[in-house]
């Protein structure tokens, strides 16, 4: 007895764990060949056939044999995800603004809505931006995709993955926000809520700049300032999940005051509002890096000025960790484009003998949707441990 | 055929690991009954009987009834780590001295030897004053007891576990001192290297105030600075093992100079230095703890400057790894005694809300040996995994 039940448990949990693999293959590096999966995996053709058709029937992943091509022979399959299957809504609440949209497996974003804010925007008015737009999105995702849940994006700390701790440029303390847009959406899809910078670093681990390093930081430079941490392959948050909180560390107790109630912060720094500051007239941080970029003397001044002091917190960030790839996101990415020069010799500066050989300091290669590709993948990961997940809640 | 060979193997194998896990409770514990030993390991009586008589005839462990004792029935042995088995010579470099002793099974210092060094010691006095104290010490241990193996603690960076990166206070760059002492001993036992604050963290983790927590900060306070980190319950030491080096990250650039060729390190105004430049007459961190103790006004001054430099030297690592535990060793212990308000005020007001209330600062359980226990477990590493290696090294 023993023996019949529990041979199929475990036959079954092969399945499972085979279905995950291939998934998680194709949903990080993208379409790839039935050949290469069978190589990659050690399966067989046939074995990978299967789980592939497998995948194929739960709206997962996209089997064509590709046309035209050049060798004789029989062509191998291309193995894709699905243009029409389950998707992530994401959420990326900023400070100015909250983008929403539908990502799909591999990282995709299918559809994107930004809704503007007002300056210090209540959760109500976020969770009902997210509310009026879900519908909009829905009408615009390709024919048969399905949402399977909601991931959001926060400018603060997360407590236990459904509330807010601390969202100092949104003034948010302790607000329940999972609950809140749970109430308000009533479609019972499940929601997690988690950090920018820890969500970006995630996705750029998993899909782009940071992809096959072990120990990788990513800086999120938007009206706050923080960052995400892989360390040892693994995301690192901390003990209550406030580690890379960087932004809100004092450089100097008689700077300006910051928008967390100190003063001096790393943020008042390096964050948008420093660049801002120093352009008359520019209402964006594109407009400050168009007029540097232009030669606007202001503009060059204020952000080799960001580029200093990035490179100097850097060196703080560095000298405690020693990541072997060092990210520069959001408003970081320009600054590191136009002023790298600048960010490198303070990094050098700042930092012990030596550290700056073995870091590199690169760009994201997701852009500006770091954050939003990482909240989707906090809603793919139940998913890839176990794609017969999606059966279950099929109703939905 | 396959089962054949494959058999006695797996069953040495599960013997190993046993004989591992047996030991390695008793090293991190101490004496422990033989029935707490089987309650724990979730083993019968009897597999516990056998694993603790093989322990105790490889010279790991030693198992004695305890006498009197006012309960009736049969009392269980106590098994504890033995005091005639295998030891690790331990050596603490440090600017000033440096310490050489033998550490037995479970951490316990057997002998010590302490040799000042000059200003700037060269490796070759290091190694010499190593080469020198070892038969002295080997003469003073328990009879029976043998060394199995030498860690050395060095202040400052490590390169694949041989080579001293950089060590500014000491001006060492790039020496090989493993291979150095390995030619001066000449006893083939295996050497290790190790930052004095990785080491120190690991002992703290294992046998101190850093048990059974997962994310441990061990801020260390010599004449270097530096910081030891245990994350999700693992050592971190970053990419290229600089993890930590919080010592210099330069906190002001027109600040005074450091040993490592920059101004205004971290180490500047928290590093010994900084307490003995205040007090007139002081040589060394005792005296000027001792006189702020008796209330001379420098002393005061001085220590609570130092102490409210720390804590806000502390704000950054805490922004940036959320740990739960800090650990403050080295000259930092008795500063953060004598003024632990200082230390908690400019934690919280630098770093960011909220922090303070999830982080506990602590002083270290081993003292000043922190670094040395560190040591010992490196050499100590490969016992615990197997404890039969034990016979393939018997012959040293």
């Amino acid at each position: 007895m023993a023996t019949l039940t529990s041979a199929p448990r475990r036959a079954d949990d092969i399945r499972r764990h085979n279905l995950g693999l291939v998934l998680a293959h194709v949903h990080r590096d993208g379409a790839l060949t039935r050949a290469a999966l069978t190589q990659r995996l050690g399966m067989s053709r046939s074995t990978i056939g299967v789980l592939v058709s497998d995948l194929a029937a739960l709206g997962l992943v996209s089997a064509q044999v590709p046309t035209g091509g050049e060798r004789t022979g029989r062509p191998s399959h291309v193995v894709g995800p699905s243009d029409s299957g389950p998707y992530a809504v994401a959420v990326d609440v900023d400070v100015t603004h909250v983008c929403i949209a539908a990502v799909g497996i591999g990282g995709r974003v299918l559809v994107r809505k930004t809704v503007a804010l007002r300056l210090h925007a209540t959760p109500r008015a976020v969770v009902n931006a997210v509310a009026r737009t879900l519908p909009l999105l829905a009408e615009r995702v390709p024919a048969g995709a399905w949402p399977i849940g909601i991931g959001v994006s926060i400018p603060g700390t997360v407590v236990q993955g459904g509330t807010v701790g601390f969202a100092p440029n949104l003034g948010w303390r302790h607000v329940p926000l999972r609950a809140m847009l749970e109430d308000a959406l009533g479609n019972g899809l499940p929601i997690s809520l988690g950090n920018d910078a820890d969500l970006s670093v995630l996705a750029e681990h998993r899909h782009g700049a940071g992809r096959g390093y072990e120990d990788v930081v990513y800086m999120l430079g938007r009206v706050g300032v923080g960052a995400g941490l892989v360390v040892g392959g693994k995301q690192m948050r901390g003990h209550d999940g406030r580690a890379g909180e960087i932004g809100h560390t004092v450089m100097n107790p008689n700077g300006r005051p910051c928008q967390c109630g100190k003063r001096g912060c790393v943020e008042t720094y390096i964050g948008d509002g420093a660049l801002l500051r120093g352009v008359r007239g520019a209402s964006t941080v594109a407009d400050v890096l168009a007029a540097a970029a232009a030669g606007d003397p202001d503009a060059v001044t204020t952000v080799r000025d960001v580029a200093h002091w990035l490179g100097r917190v850097l060196a703080g960030v560095v000298n405690v960790l020693a990541p072997e790839r060092v990210i520069m996101g959001g408003s970081f990415a320009g600054v590191l484009d136009f002023s790298r020069a600048d960010v490198i010799d303070a990094l050098a500066a700042d930092a012990i003998e030596g550290a700056t050989e073995q870091v590199v300091v690169t760009g994201p290669e997701l852009g500006d949707d770091s954050a939003l590709v990482g909240a989707a993948e906090t809603v793919f990961a139940p998913l890839l441990e176990d794609p017969l997940s999606l059966l279950r809640s099929a109703s939905v």
